[in-house]
Formats: C-alpha cells, sequence, structure tokens
C-alpha cells in the first residue's frame, strides 16, 4: 500500500461538510487503516468565511474560493456538499474535468442533470459516489447496486422522505395538525424553513427516480409518474386509517408488472401487519424485492448530520482503495438499456382511501355510491360517525364520509372523482389515497 | 473488458449449490453484463453421480472428482458450498493454493477455522469471500465491512437463526408446543433431521463470532461468551411474554461498553416496541449501532436456496470485477488489532424474566423474594394466575409463578438462580431469560 497522503477536498461546510470534516479530522487513525493511507483535508470551500462554524479546522484549510480546489492537481477527490443546480452543476463538470472524482449527496441535481454528468464522468474515466443521495445512511444504493446483482429487482417500496414520516408521526402520535407538526419538525431541525420540496413530493420522487434507474436502468421523469405530498392531509385522514387498521406513509412504489413499470410516490395507506408501516420520526425505510433474494428490508436515519457523513465517508473510502472506479463505469444509471415501458397512469389498479365531508340528508349516499357504481368501483368498507361539525350557514350539517373501495384503476377512480367534486353534497376537503395491499 | 470467460466450479450441488448454477445458467446475459465477461460454469463436483437433480447442467460440467477442479488451472473461482470441517477445510486450503478465489457459506468453517484459511488466503494474495454465511440474503457483510467503515460500530443485536425464529413464531402464532413447532418446520424444509445446531443456539452464536471480528476485531471463542437455545422454552413462556408486552426471539448480542464487549446469543424477551421484536417466520433481523450513522436495520431472508444463491452470486461478481481482491486483504478479520476487552458474564447487567412452577401454599412467595432480596435483586412485575395444573402425587396443587426483574448483573442473578433451585417448593421446569432494554 502507498502511504503519501490522499488529498481531498470539501466543497460546502453546511450540516453534513461539517460532519464529514469531523469524522475525517478526528478519526484519522481509522480512516488511515481503512484506506490504506491518510486522508489530508486539505482545502474546505466555504462562502462566507466570517460565519463562525461548529468545528475547528487546520490554519489554512478554509478558504472561500474554490478554483483554489480546481486548479490544484494534488487534490484527488472532492466532497461536493452543496445542494441545489446553480452552480453546483458546472461546479461538478469543472471538479470531473480537473481530473479528480467527486462524492456528492446532491439528489436533486443527480435527477436533473445526472445523465450529463455520468456521461462526462465516465468519458473522462472519474467517477461519481453518491450513496449519501438516497436515504442517507442506509446502505440502499450499494444494496441496489451490489448486494442484489444476481437479481432481476421486481419492486421498491419506501419511505424515503424523513421529513415527511416526522411530520405524519408527530401528527398521529401527539393529536396534532399539520401545520403543528410542521412548526415542530422545524425547530428539531428536521424540516427546513420552506419544506416545500420534502412535503410535496418532490424529494421522494426524485429519490424514486434515482432508484429505478439504478435498479432496472429506466430513466423516468418526474413528470411522468403520480406525484403527491403530505401537505393536504389532516390528523383526521390518519385517525381513520388507524381505525381501518392501515398506517398513512408517503410511500414511493416501483414494481414490475408484466414487463411494465408502475410507478408513483404518494401518501399511501399501507396495512399495519407490513413492516413499512411500522417506521417512525425521521427514519428512511426500504422493501426492495429481488427475484432471488426475496425481500429485503434497510432502514435507518435518511438525513441529519453524521448519518449522511457516514455514507459520504463510506464512499470516500471506496473511492480511496479502488473500488469506486470498478463500481462506478458498471452502474446501470442514465443509459436506458432495458426495454421496460411506464404503466400509463390510468391503467394503475389498487384501492383507494376517500374522505369526504357530505350534506347529511337524504340520497347522499346514494348520490355517492351511485357515482362509484357507475364506474364500477365497488365499495369495500365505509366508515360515517355521528356529525362532529355543525356549520350553520348550511341547510344540512356536514358528516365525515370513509370509504375504501375494491381494486379499480387509477382512471376509472379518477372519472369517479371527478364527477363526486361536481356533486353538490360534498364539501372540502375531499381526500383521496391509494392503499398499498 | 476482457471478454475472455471467467471460468467457475460449484463445489456441493445442495441446495444452494442447485441455486447458484440455475442463476448462472438461466441469466447468463446478466451476469456477463455485471461481471464485464461472460461467466462460465466448467465443473459442478457432487458426492454422488447418480443422485437425480433439480437442475440440468451442461455435459461434461458434472463430476464426482474434486481434483479435476483443484487440477484445472483455467478455473478461477471455486464456490465451495458444502458443510462442515472435514473435508471442507482440506478442499479450501488446497483450492487456495491451486490459485483460485473461494465464496464459501460455510459460516461452521470460518469459526473453527477462519483464522488458518484466512492467513493462508492473505499469504497467497487470494481472497475469500462469505456474504452468504451469516444471514444469507441479508447484505449485512457488506454493511458491516464497508458502509459503515467511518463508524465505531457500538452495538449488534441480531436474530440470525431463520430456524429458531420460525419455530418461535409457529409456536405463538398457531398455539402449538415447542415438539410440534419443530416437526412443522422440519416438514416444510425450514429445519434439518436434527436441528441441534439451530435450536441449541450453536449457529446463532458462530454467525455472531463471525461478526463481532469484522465489526471490532476482536476474536472471542464460542466458550467466552453465554450461549443458550430455544429448545428449552415452552409455549407459557411465549405467552407469559406477551401479556408483559415482550416477544421472545433468539437474540445474538455484541455491543461496547466504556471499552469492554458484552456478549450472549439467548432467547431474550424484546419489548414489542422494538423493531427486532417484528421479525416473523424465517426471517433474520440486524439492528447495528454505529456512532456516526446511528442505528440501522437490515432484515430479509437468513437461509433458503435462492436467496443464499443471491449472495453468493453478488461474491462472485465481486471477485470478477476485482471488488473482492481490494476489499478482502482489509478486512478486519481475525487479527485481532483492537484493545478491547471480553466483559465477564457475571458482570453482564440486564433484567430477567422467570417461570416457576410453584407450590400454592403459605410462605412460597415469601421464599422467593426472599433469595432475590438477599441477592439484591428487586422485582419489577410479578404474574399469578391461578392453578392450571394440578397434580394429585402432589401434597400442594401447582402454580406458575413468573417474576421480571429491575436490572442485576448475571453474577448476582446465577447465585440468587442457583438458590431457588435449591428450594423444594419450586418444581421443574424453571425457565430463565434476560430482557433486552
Amino acid at each position: 500500500m502507498s502511504s503519501s497522503p490522499l488529498n481531498v477536498a470539501i466543497i460546502g461546510m453546511g450540516t453534513v461538510g461539517s460532519g464529514v470534516a469531523k469524522i475525517l479530522l478526528n478519526r484519522a487513525e481509522q480512516m488511515t487503516a481503512r484506506a490504506g493511507r491518510p486522508i489530508h483535508l486539505k482545502r474546505a470551500v466555504v462562502r462566507d468565511l466570517s460565519r463562525t462554524r461548529d468545528i475547528n479546522l487546520p490554519a489554512g484549510v478554509l478558504t472561500d474560493d474554490v478554483e483554489s480546489v480546481i486548479n490544484d492537481s494534488t487534490i484527488e477527490v472532492v466532497l461536493q456538499l452543496v445542494g441545489g443546480i446553480d452552480p453546483a452543476y458546472d461546479i461538478m463538470l469543472r471538479v470531473l474535468e480537473s481530473g479528480k472524482d467527486v462524492i456528492t449527496a446532491n439528489k436533486a441535481l443527480l435527477c436533473e442533470k445526472g445523465e450529463l454528468v455520468f456521461q462526462r464522468a465516465k468519458e473522462l474515466g472519474r467517477c461519481i459516489c453518491f450513496e449519501a443521495a438516497v436515504a442517507g445512511g442506509v446502505p440502499l444504493i450499494e444494496t441496489v447496486t451490489q448486494a442484489m446483482t444476481a437479481n432481476q429487482i421486481i419492486s421498491i417500496e419506501a419511505i424515503l422522505n424523513g421529513t415527511s414520516n416526522y411530520i405524519l408521526t408527530e401528527m398521529f402520535s401527539h393529536n396534532t395538525s399539520y401545520a403543528d407538526a410542521v412548526r415542530t419538525a422545524q425547530e428539531i431541525g428536521y424540516a427546513e424553513a420552506d419544506p416545500a420540496m420534502d412535503v410535496d413530493g418532490t424529494d421522494a420522487a426524485q429519490k424514486l427516480g434515482i432508484l429505478v434507474q439504478l435498479a432496472l436502468g429506466v430513466k423516468v421523469n418526474l413528470d411522468q409518474f403520480l406525484r403527491q405530498g403530505i401537505d393536504s392531509l389532516s390528523l383526521a385522514d390518519l385517525q381513520y386509517a388507524d381505525e381501518l387498521g392501515y398506517t398513512v406513509k408517503l410511500l414511493a412504489v416501483a414494481k414490475l408488472l408484466d414487463g411494465q413499470l408502475e410507478m408513483h410516490a404518494q401518501p399511501t395507506l399501507i396495512r399495519n401487519d407490513n413492516p413499512l408501516a411500522h417506521v417512525e420520526d425521521a427514519y428512511n425505510k426500504i422493501a426492495l424485492e429481488g427475484d432471488a433474494v426475496g425481500k429485503v428490508w434497510l432502514s435507518g436515519m435518511g438525513a441529519g448530520q453524521m448519518a449522511t457523513a457516514s455514507a459520504v465517508v463510506a464512499n470516500l473510502i471506496d473511492v480511496a482503495v479502488g473500488r469506486a472506479a470498478i463500481t462506478f463505469p458498471r452502474l446501470n444509471l442514465w443509459n436506458s438499456s432495458q426495454n421496460i415501458q411506464i404503466l400509463p397512469r390510468e391503467d394503475i389498479s389498487r384501492r383507494y382511501f376517500l374522505r369526504l365531508n357530505v350534506e347529511d340528508r337524504p340520497h347522499v349516499l346514494a348520490d355517492i355510491t351511485n357515482v362509484l357504481g357507475n364506474h364500477e368501483i365497488s365499495i369495500a368498507s365505509l366508515v360515517q360517525h355521528e356529525a362532529p361539525e355543525v356549520d350553520e350557514t348550511e341547510n344540512y350539517p356536514i358528516v365525515p364520509l370513509v370509504i375504501m373501495t375494491h381494486r379499480t384503476t387509477e382512471g376509472q377512480f379518477q372519472a369517479a372523482s371527478r364527477e363526486l367534486d361536481a356533486l353538490d353534497c360534498i364539501r372540502a376537503p375531499f381526500v383521496r389515497m391509494p392503499v398499498n395491499d
């Protein structure tokens, strides 16, 4: 083994970058043993040098000049730990072109520009590692690309957004509203000041997109599959689901059915006897099914400083010892080799949960069940409790009605849904969620 | 990439060997893509050529001559899928010495002769891969050695024996006796005709031994830690545990406490809100805790033909592409580098569950609680139902008494246990299990 140090730089000393620096500095001996040579943090690039940080870097390491990294030919690996596309995309290309390998946790960049940066890295003989970009500290990328390599992966069902899972857990376990749960999540650092990308399903959908490309070699754009967030849910939805024996999770699903790919990321009712129903707080949980290995479940922290840093440093060791240079060129990523069609969304077949607020008067239930029946949707169960809300401006009291359907197609369900929307006996909110069976 | 085929041989065409052959033959195109060159199954060595098999091998592949593999210099990798030590140990050494890499699922051999075969492989510049030896299709070895490399692993809590877990699940969910559940497990192929190694805790202890060496670099012999099987449990134990809010699992535990290693593999009460309590049938589940990543849970089939074959073939791809040659020499295995002491078993601190059958007469409870009190063991909860068993040969009816203690040491508990054994008011069976908190 060579004992010359491996020079690395971190671009972006936010939460994750600081966590990585802590491991490299505080655990230098262990890192040297694992890498076979010392790992030397030569530069750490920040935007604002004056900001106080929770880590003391050796003199000369901190800089606000990204060029000092790109132009330093002794730096072999860059840990690019900044979010967003701009300027992260340009920086990544320039880092690769300067002959360095890249480790990143930026899933938005991979989702939007992955094809371009991967192509460029392959042309240049460099590698891009991104274990931390999906499910943080959970070894998901490694499992999909290496451990399950003998399999045809036939399904992925995953809770990939820790913020949403925390909010749903908080709402149900503390009987709080969505707004209050978001506030708590922001206070303890699980949600950003603007949590839109987490709670509207974008983050989970981006991660599912990366997983599907890795597992199946299929490139799917975000607008090609159903995506819905938890931001339209109420505590009542979680409570009715529980009454029926289900838990609501933001579930990302991709599965092969007769050679077609069913794919969606939506709040979903999961039966309480399914292991995916039991993951609390900001944890992620993923069920992978391979045609040889059967089902494998992985769970752990999908975000957070040290969990994400742990995945980044594991990738750094992969680069240092040469495993990444072997694995990266073989990844089944952004090269759509397999002839898998996306199942049209109207053909997706599932059961559905509906929560409606309806006028408490004759014929209402008949009107609603007629609409469903006309679209060949049969009712599996129905819950109507006595009126909790009385709106005095209305002619009739308003009562909540919860319906679980038997299996139907998304197409039929949407058609029925639109007709229900037009009924004047139904008041907002009208919540619709699929059921995972 | 070279396109010359990689010649491999399988030694042992039992369940797993046949599963591996199925993947190599039926999925040749996928394997070629993953390995970067064709994988050619050149030989499959069996003891009895006349036996019928559930797979058709190409002409000339099947042989009963192990020498035809060892002496064939064109064979680069041997999948050694036979159990036991003898002759597997000698064969493995000769395979390594003939310049071939080895992939094995034989944990008994690794546990007993691991130090010797690993040393020899390193001297010869060869590698030994064994993902399938612990937890079958669950990517546990890869997670411990690669994904968690930035961590100090601080605890391993694992359900590693699928047979025992199946039997416990069957007993509790179908209200059957231990003997009946063993028979069912044998009928469906989850238990051997002689299930001793599975149900007496040996198999789980061997796997824990391998994990501890990988995770902590500490060599622990089987006689250095507490090992107990499920073969002394009754349905009543599982039912009383459930009444108290716990599930009984054969749990293998290793954790660092102030630099000392607590280690045991025993039937253990696990609180129902712990994810380890929820793993059914023949599945394995492992909770790993790292000081950076926090807790990571992995779960999947720990045995079975295709799940184990999936792990073997993943290792074969690791060898084919060169990852194994990088990873193996760096494994922290059988080279006791870390200065970790084993916590003496009498110092292990836990809560305990006791189920005693006692005479239903005055002073019995006082006698028992006095013994516990004299050893500073306090009682957390106590269940005594009315006498279900009346033994007419006895002077008094016999009633079951279940006690959960507060935390005490194994030393104090054993001392109290011995005194309780000597009380003439206590009848067999007297079941004792630790509680996992």
